[in-house]
């Protein structure tokens, strides 16, 4: 089959490798139908996430069809259309016992295009296939679901979910690329009196304000200023960092009220400085996280409704043979205003959609 | 009257003041029974919190009897025994309407001793009396109950209930200090599996086994390494910081499990770096806060239920007149040995107690 093969740092190719087969009694082996490119997979190919060895498939998202399970799957068979999430779960370590997958003990995790070959192949092997995939309702299209696989959980979880937004809540958003939008549109489903969005790029706010940010600031122009006028003085009562850099970091810290909570996002590859002199008297929260994806099935019944704008967020589309191209377009995003890409895998034809 | 009055960096002394009266109707004047020192005050005196003007009174945390009430005082009246509690609350706020007294907007929160005279005086003035003291059980001595004015509701709020310590947890507290002490005691409210405390002092390792942490680690020995260990390599479910420098804070954040919470209760007057280049994949959570003493009244019920071990941390007691000396002894606490020091007010005498 032909799959996406990371080479180390700067080198991949879309090349042919050996079909996957199962390995394990609950393993699952998809036929990709739908894949998208992750900024995580960005950093793999730039060198920072070094555990990925050369050789590795990379991708953690799809949609496809079962194509042959092992003896221990139960909950899927062949012929089954599926989403396969960006984290594997074990279902019986302690963290998984705790719908804590995203920190899996026995051999889950994030492991997809990380430890294990992944999903921007024609094939793929899901271990644990029971915890890994989900069937999928006919109501949600393949390039809608794709986006459940990691960036809505992520952004429902990890920004959402930690940052505790509740009704009436001023959430402030730090960067605007896909995760960030996916935070402002999931946080309209907890009722927030606004949120604002921050991020350099004018394209990007724009796109903010389509899903649901009613204020808007340049990062580089005191962002936190907009959010104390907005608040009386105060702060925001929920910040989310989806950036992945110190000073992005050092900002949302800035801008959360007494008792607010910052919720980071971002992927960070650096320290950063937290300014305790500062917030030790101010009843802040901090969280990290990785999905876990166990909102999965209630996100997926959100898509179903029609209650989450996932197809706003796919600005391209490429036949999944065109992989090298969708990675130079999603890699150059400042001048192609590409937010999601979504590859479609050889059983369907996807024709390229205008840009925002 | 007499009072310990600041002076500015460095000096401060027992000196005469006029006696406070009411100045609003909110206010109840309240002649000092017991008080002790804070860390704080510490800070006070070595310049580190610069808002507090010269010629304040300091002290905040006080046992008394009411002499005077104002106009609108409702729930104390002259003759009453109370607590004078470390954060006032004007009642009417965004921050006290959500129980977060210690944010309070409308002049209250952390003021005695800081924005306002103090209670390490013959006399005090508190305001906002209805909420900012309370009626003492008969059950609770003064020099027990003088230790819910601050330390322990600093060390169950911002360290126990902060850090979400639940039964089966493995806890370290990082600083055998008070308030640390404190934090191990009110830890075991909640049948943690262990508690580890870290320090350097063998004496305050030695009160900590006392106070039940079942294991001691030397702060300058990789005590991360003691906690992996214990903890199937996984780490702290809770870590509770309790010393305030950059370097304990970032050996808490060593020392938490994926998913574990870091409660800081430590006073900082530095940044500290935060490594999220680590965490960010590690679903922690951290959390500062000043305490808002919204759990006194449960924290006097256990107190006068024999559960809360006040009486082990007062290591020295003194007449209030004392009150110099009180002060080097409690500022030397390496040499002397000093965890609380009590001071009895002009109505009782009190006997200094061995020291541990």
């Amino acid at each position: 089959m032909k799959a996406y093969v990371f080479h180390g740092p700067g080198q991949s190719a879309w090349e042919d490798v050996p079909d996957p087969d199962i390995k394990d009694p609950t393993d699952a082996v998809v036929r990709v139908d739908t894949v998208t490119i992750c900024g995580t997979d960005l950093h793999i190919l730039k060198g920072d996430v070094p555990e990925v060895r050369p050789g590795t498939v990379l991708g953690h998202e799809a949609v496809g069809e079962v194509v042959e399970v092992g003896a221990d799957v139960r909950t899927v068979r062949p012929g089954d259309r599926v989403l396969v999430s960006c984290v594997s779960a074990c279902g019986r370590c302690r963290y998984c016992r705790e719908a804590v997958y995203g920190q899996c003990l026995g051999g889950g995790g994030w492991i997809l295009g990380h430890l294990v070959d992944g999903t921007q192949a024609e094939y793929v092997r899901v271990p644990f296939a029971d915890l890994s995939v989900y069937a999928l309702p006919a109501a949600v299209p393949s390039e809608d679901a794709v986006l459940l696989a990691d960036i809505f959980p992520t952004a429902y979880e990890v920004g959402v979910l930690n940052g505790r937004v509740r009704p009436g809540d001023t959430v402030a958003v730090v960067g605007a690329g896909p995760i960030g939008l996916a935070v402002i549109a999931a946080a309209h489903l907890f009722a927030p009196e606004r949120v604002i969005a921050v991020d350099v790029d004018p394209a990007r706010l724009e796109a903010a304000r389509r899903l649901g940010a009613e204020a808007v600031a340049d990062a580089r122009e005191a962002p936190e200023q907009l959010v104390a006028d907005l608040t009386a003085g105060l702060g925001a009562d929920v910040v989310v960092e989806a950036v992945g850099l110190p000073e992005t970091f050092e900002t949302c810290t800035r801008m959360v009220r007494p008792g607010g909570r910052v919720a980071n996002v971002g992927v960070h590859g650096r320290p950063a400085t937290l300014h305790l002199e500062d917030l030790w008297i101010k009843d802040v929260t901090i969280t990290t996280g990785l999905v876990d994806t166990h909102s999965t099935p209630t996100l997926l019944k959100m898509a179903a409704a029609g209650r989450l704008p996932t197809s706003q967020l796919i600005t391209h589309t490429f036949p999944l043979e065109r992989m090298q191209e969708a990675y130079d377009v999603f890699g150059h995003a400042a001048e192609t205003g590409a937010l999601k890409v979504v590859l479609g895998g050889p059983q369907r034809e996807v024709v390229p959609v205008p840009t925002a």
